[in-house]
């Protein structure tokens, strides 16, 4: 590197392009050229440690690096999330100030956040069932009041007209006003827990309309549920809070900006998460074990807990709000208004055989749920070609598969015979309101139509008849064949398409009746129950798609209540996890990557031992010296997309160049737009240190900092120097150039980072090598660069 | 540092104290002194940054750490454990010739022994609880008998007896044969899951030391569980299974050789520790919950999921024995054997001022553990006095408090009045059998008296008998307050002693009579059974002393079988935790603390933000060089106890001093076992690789590797060279010297390492400045170089 720092004439232009030969990128070419002779010896070790073209891969990953700069100019709608502790001099400054009452707050709305979340997804929750139940059940009163009259056309079309009505509303919102709000969201949550934040993915638009399509649309009759909206909706919720509402409408606070970081926002989030769970099942313990296991990324003992008392609160204002209701005052909304099905099974006795029947339930139902996922995965390709086209397309597509899923239900139970009622149920047969076991249909009086029972019903309806014990006779085998097939391809169909929607509710669904229908099938061989039968073939097919265990096992023995039954349900979820997983990957995992979402997995790729940190940090690598020209910087800033950058120290500063440490992108806007520049090189940290807040520099929601375009430079203040040193990040992790692939991607992931500095392992090398991001930690760049360590390819190789 | 690496002439001696100024010492003084310069500047920059007196914490700091030299050559019953990833040549030799069939062995073997992890603690405890029920079963029979007959003194000196030999014979085992049984264990678990192998926790004679001495210890009638020791046999018995059996007897298998390493050894024994919970509570989910919560520092979700089956498999076991016991068997094992609560309570009503007395009782039960940790506190220091003294000090205060203990259980109930039975239990009153609520004691037919229904019975059927709701009249207060304040301190004086003894039920049973007592206390004011409030005190005071809350939320329900308190106990246990959290630790932290392990908090504490990483590694630095001489390497190992040395290439092998790696003193000596030595420095990798396999070098148990004095090196072999390179970990973690100590701890904690590498931040140095080990990040090393951030101490100044 050349040490006077040849500052030459910088001319900012828009669309930048042609400037990336310029002053900095220059500097960083030189580097480039100096060091070559240290890089090729690097290669050569790699070389003797296994690469076989040597040369080939240089040329390839030089290719790759320039193009990587272009892709990062342009506008990106993913952000990753930084979970490091910026320790620059302000904060430390900010830090040592902060008195006892300060922590104090800290603390004290730290948890009246968690309570505050609690209670709000607590009430959204109940609101939720509260509209679904008198909204669908609306609309099967008026039906079954028009097929009493025998006006059967009449009914059909008053029932296909609602589900069409509510359904076009719901996409209507989802279509217009928040993309990001279609399907279960669940992934997304995941992704945003893992460091990724796409964009509007939190968004008050995105809760608005999360909370109402997925009314509108489990109301509409679709096989969806509302579990998946509820936990994006207590994520929403979280988010909202915690930056004191909406920005737009100014409701923000000063005690807030404690949580404006990503560190407190993910704590925040995952609470919001389990608590989302927690209102749509009801199930306070299976919410926090749902978010450990499947959603959150990172966890910590003191997060357990706070998102426990979130849970509780959300377990507290649901009763309290049933409670309420009991009166009757709620409308249409009954004690099933919450799903919980109580099997009141006694103790289930069980031998040998019963153990191998389980078993084999767990196989084949962890084989249908692999095939669910797959399934899920080929129309989800589908219908984001259809839904890509615009919103009118979405909209079509939801009134086509409305009108699929009406005819079905509609349709379906005319294939069923009447069922004269058994005598012992007296009135209940058949049932005369909305829910209930013993649906009348087209029946005459005194019978009932037990394919209508399951249709011509709520889900949450339709699932508690199916887990009821003591029933074997209800339902005949080609019902629940039927019921089975429809179901099964009904909800693979309608996940994807633009309306909220769950996918716990289809999978219990789907699980429930083939359950029940392999009991039957089952029933010479075995003595258990068919009701619990179909509790545990819904615990096969949710093992078979979504891969949980302790969390799904938790969730079905709240709904259920009944411990008892909890040896069966384990087992019942190994077999069919275990089967499923020779497959494929679980739904939710499958959906982030189908989105593109750069997840990082928790373990590193057998495949990154082969490498070597240095092999893939992608470049052109930019970096600052601490005194820096502010033409430099905002020429930076322009031609690439980079949102950290090395700080340098060179002579006269110090006695050799040596990093200093990291500057993000986001603090340098906010140094630049307050002009503490000077006309000569000069040390002005104290001046920064004064005129600037640590919370001035506190980290805004996605897309809501500064942008470059805020900044108002004149020709001559990019003439002159700024001192980076208060907001560079001084204790920036590290890795050295050699540090195996795999065990830098331990690290990055297990610190929750955005940049990881590559520093060179020799000392007559310049005082960095690279950064290496999360992007730089994905298959598809890697593989990209080095193909020939892809384990499909080298399996077709040999 | 002189690059000519002037090799002097070397004398091994016994005893080298005065050898440390000679080569090696000698090489390390040069480079301080040549390095002080930079040294210095560093330290001025500490100085502006915030410290007061650098001169005198400098002298501070040389003479503590020549003191640590020092202490570090002492042989240390303590060792930390390494979850990093040793990536060296062989290692990586070996894992690109690992073969698709050894993974799949891998992978099958992982499972199978999470089955026989499961299998042998579900066996174990089944068996505890059979040898329990039988051996107490007889104890109380026998009294029983002779108090019917009036012989009052004869039934004392049958209870005492009895009661005596038990608990000597558990008191002789713990105290000659495994000392490390003694106690709960589950702070030793803790312990080593942090990553601490304190010595023979874990081995096998401590496991047979910790089954029979704990049977004999709950028979003879101690106020002990059986919990804690269920969760360290479940331990002895993974980390048994792991090495494939005791290596004495040479069990050792083949295929074993992939868990002979920290990281499945840790997993092994996470699933052994919810194995534990999950028999002694009949609990698989909260035992999965147990371990997370409480026990482990690392998780992730293939353990999550390999725990649960572990835990399904003993809910299986315990389940079939328990069947095959039905048939009356199992001697006097009922169906109580294995605790289960069944409080029968309907869905319980509850409103406002319920909800009020709740957090009354929550409050109090904080209060009430946190006194329970600081009691037990200080009685274990008084008890370490005394066992220190010897054996026969150690069983002298077990038949002391086993006297007490006796005098207590048989003198108390003379206290209280006969109750007449209620005439609707019939027959059921005076209980006839061991077990019951209704024991006759001193009574005259048909009265009983209910002080002895609680102390004249094993321990799981006391609790049973004041969980039981719907008897209200049962007690009377002046009971209940007699058996609290009685069992209280019994609990606190019990534990300590040298026998194996668990915290869980001397803590539920006190939580549950002061429940019990808050309850009747409470009943004009309440609509809550007494029963209930008697579950709850039992979770106010597990909250209050162990801080868990959602595995204990979870292991009572398990254990009471009522979903529909959940509200509650997660009510009462968040009260309960928050208070007690403002005074004290959590119980088992303190024992950890209190028993000196190093253990590793997940967070930093404030101060370290003080500080950076050059400012606490502890000296002096040894460092090898790539081709070391046998004589350098046999001196540094004899005259220090680290575990961990630098390598370093120096030209001409390189362009300039570089860091190469990290040897570890293990493989160092497996090394040089086979004296792969060259007259001259030679690079002989090549050979080496050749000669040794990765699994040469995997990790034994601890204290159970070579030692120093296992090598026969001869003088002649002092004189040549051996070539470290093969055998270095070429991808250690760094940090740069400037790095914020409270990063660098994170760093150190989250990935589990036993050496962390401190690098230079400039260029001019020598290339390592020192290492980073769980020592160095304790608080006691931290706050004694620099006592003016003891936060304590800040706050005497002010």
């Amino acid at each position: 590197m050349d040490g006077n720092g040849k500052e030459t004439d910088l001319e900012i232009e828009a669309g930048a392009g042609a400037m990336i030969m310029a002053n900095d990128y220059g500097r960083q070419q030189d580097r480039e050229d100096n060091t070559s002779e240290p890089s090729s010896d690097h290669f050569v070790v790699v070389k003797e440690s296994f690469l076989r073209e040597p040369l080939l891969l240089k040329k390839n990953r030089m290719n790759n690096t320039s193009q990587l700069a272009i892709v990062g100019a342009n506008v990106c709608p993913i952000e990753s999330l930084d979970y490091e502790i910026i320790e620059n001099d302000l904060f430390k400054q900010d830090w040592r100030a902060r008195t006892k009452v300060e922590i104090f707050q800290y603390i004290v709305l730290k948890w009246a956040l968690a309570l505050l979340i609690g209670l709000s997804t607590g009430l959204v929750g109940f609101f939720n069932n509260l509209a679904v139940e008198n909204i669908a059940g609306f609309k099967l009163l008026l039906t079954n009041s028009l097929m009493l009259k025998e006006k059967y056309y009449q009914a059909f079309a008053a029932y296909a007209g609602c589900n069409m009505i509510l359904a076009v509303v719901a996409a209507i919102l989802c279509a217009y006003i928040a993309p990001a709000a279609a399907g279960s969201g669940i992934p997304e949550v995941k992704a945003y827990l893992n460091g990724i934040d796409a964009h509007s993915i939190l968004a008050p638009s995105t809760l608005f309309v999360k909370i109402f399509g997925s009314i509108f649309g489990v109301a509409a009759g679709f096989v969806v549920g509302k579990e998946g909206p509820m936990v994006h909706t207590g994520a929403c919720i979280a988010n909202l809070l915690g930056q004191g509402g909406s920005q737009k409408y100014r409701l923000t606070w000063k005690w807030l900006r404690f949580f404006k970081n990503d560190r407190d926002r993910r704590d925040l989030i995952t609470c919001g998460a389990a608590a989302g769970v927690a209102a749509a099942f009801r199930a306070p313990v299976g919410g926090v074990l749902f978010a450990l296991e499947e959603v959150a990324s990172w966890w910590r003992s003191a997060l357990l807990w706070r998102t426990f008392f979130t849970t509780a609160v959300v377990a507290v204002v649901l009763r309290s709000f049933m409670d309420l209701c009991r009166g009757g005052t709620c409308g249409l909304f009954g004690e099933g208004g919450l799903i919980m099905f109580d099997v009141n099974e006694a103790n289930p006795a069980y031998s040998a055989p019963d153990l191998l029947a389980v078993v084999f339930l767990g196989v084949v139902g962890g084989i249908f749920g692999s095939l669910y996922n797959y399934l899920v995965d080929k129309v989800l390709r589908i219908y984001s070609i259809i839904n890509e086209r615009g919103p009118i397309f979405k909209i079509l597509l939801v009134a086509t598969i409305s009108l699929l899923t009406s005819c079905c239900s509609f349709g379906l139970p005319w294939l069923s015979k009447c069922i004269p009622c058994p005598p012992n149920l007296g009135d209940q047969c058949p049932t005369v309101g909305r829910s209930g076991h013993n649906k009348s249909f087209q029946c005459p009086p005194n019978h009932y139509n037990d394919l209508a029972s399951l249709f011509f019903n709520t889900n949450d309806d339709a699932i508690r008849n199916l887990f009821v014990a003591g029933t074997d006779k209800e339902f005949n085998l080609s019902t629940l064949v039927i019921f089975f097939i429809a179901i099964y391809f009904l909800g693979i169909i309608t996940y994807g398409i633009a309306v909220p929607s769950g996918l716990f509710i289809p999978v219990i669904l789907a699980g429930a009746s083939y359950g029940r229908l392999a009991g039957t099938l089952l029933s010479p061989f075995t003595v258990l129950d068919v009701g619990l039968f179909s509790l545990l073939g819904a615990a096969s097919f949710l093992g078979g798609t979504m891969r949980m265990t302790v969390s799904i096992c938790v969730i079905l023995l709240e709904l259920t209540n009944n411990l008892l039954m909890l040896p069966l349900v384990m087992l019942v979820l190994l077999v069919s996890k275990t089967v499923a997983d020779s497959f494929n990957k679980g739904v939710y995992d499958q959906i982030v990557k189908m989105k593109g979402l750069p997840y990082m997995e928790a373990h590193a790729e057998p495949y990154m031992r082969h490498l070597v940190a240095s092999d893939v940090v992608s470049g052109p690598l930019i970096t600052f010296y601490g005194i820096e020209k502010v033409g430099n910087i905002i020429h930076a800033l322009k031609i690439t997309g980079h949102h950290g950058f090395p700080v340098i120290d060179e002579p006269p500063v110090t006695a050799a160049p040596e990093l200093f440490g990291l500057v993000l992108r986001s603090h340098l806007l906010v140094l630049l737009k307050r002009k503490n520049f000077t006309k000569q090189k000069a040390m002005t940290g104290s001046t920064i240190m004064r005129n600037f807040k640590a919370r001035d520099f506190a980290k805004p929601g996605l897309g809501k900092g500064l942008k470059l375009e805020d900044l108002d430079i004149s020709k001559e203040e990019m003439e002159m120097y700024v001192d980076l040193h208060p907001i560079t990040n001084t204790s920036p992790y590290t890795v050295v150039e050699t540090m195996s692939l795999a065990k830098a991607a331990v690290l990055f992931r297990e610190l929750g980072l955005r940049h990881l500095l590559v520093v060179p392992k020799t000392q007559a090398r310049p005082p960095i090598v690279g950064i290496l991001t999360r992007h730089d930690f994905m298959p598809e760049h890697i593989l990209g660069l080095y193909p020939h360590l892809d384990p499909h390819k080298q399996g077709k190789e040999q």
